[in-house]
């Protein structure tokens, strides 16, 4: 497996250890990982720290000349509040792990010239697929469902 | 003017007394604001800390039922980042006080049935052409520019 999504799913199982969901995403830029994160909701009692926003939180504040060149990878397809985060700073291309558990604004961003590659990875659908059963409510309120 | 304008306004002030861009924001449910905050780029050194963000930050987190009677103030039109946690939500309304300095997601806002009415405030706009006249370089960074 690629080295990004590898670091993306350390992330997603870091989250759970901890009690969280498990979605996990880093930016990588001239071949390095810049920023990297998780799903935060039940550890920061936050509504908006998603994996992706994270990552980006986590790189803190780049260049718009560093995101244009960037590569955002998550282990679960992008909802409509890390996808508008994509498109703010441009980011060119993104790496999702899977879209069976959850689709998120995929038309949106290719729309909007963002490359996007689905990897329907197995670790990461069975990741989302045991968080699902064990805490359906919780996953609901991630989603605003 | 509106209180929750009002409010929004007190928050971008406040952003802008602490060095900061001037960008305020408020929630409110039931006649109640269950959320407040301004940008926070310079302050938390964060790029996802706009306005609407740290606003849904320090909300908490509510269940679908509030969000779903919620309405968002803003002081200037949402970007992509801001209108997609509007979306993810499924926030209805949202008040935003003008568009002139920054035109944001409104076309796709209203074509997913948000409802949208922006108050061309003289007073948010002043707000901004400040800002946009002493720091242009940390403007154009905000919107990923």
């Amino acid at each position: 497996m690629d080295e990004f999504m590898r670091a993306a799913i350390d992330e997603a199982r870091a989250g759970y250890a901890e009690g969280g969901i498990p979605i996990g995403s880093v930016i990588v830029h001239a071949g390095r990982i810049i920023g990297r994160g998780h799903n935060r909701r039940v550890q920061n009692g936050s509504p908006i720290l998603h994996g992706e926003m994270d990552a980006f939180e986590n790189a803190g504040r780049q260049p718009a000349s560093v995101y244009r060149e960037a590569t955002l990878y998550t282990t679960l397809s992008p909802c409509a509040m890390c996808s508008g985060a994509i498109l703010l700073y441009g980011i060119p291309r993104v790496i999702v792990g899977e879209n069976r558990s959850f689709m998120g604004e995929e038309a949106l961003l290719r729309s909007r010239g963002v490359e996007l590659t689905v990897l329907d990875d197995p670790e990461c659908i069975e990741l989302m697929a045991r968080l699902m059963r064990e805490q359906p409510a919780l996953w609901n309120e991630d989603i605003g469902e």
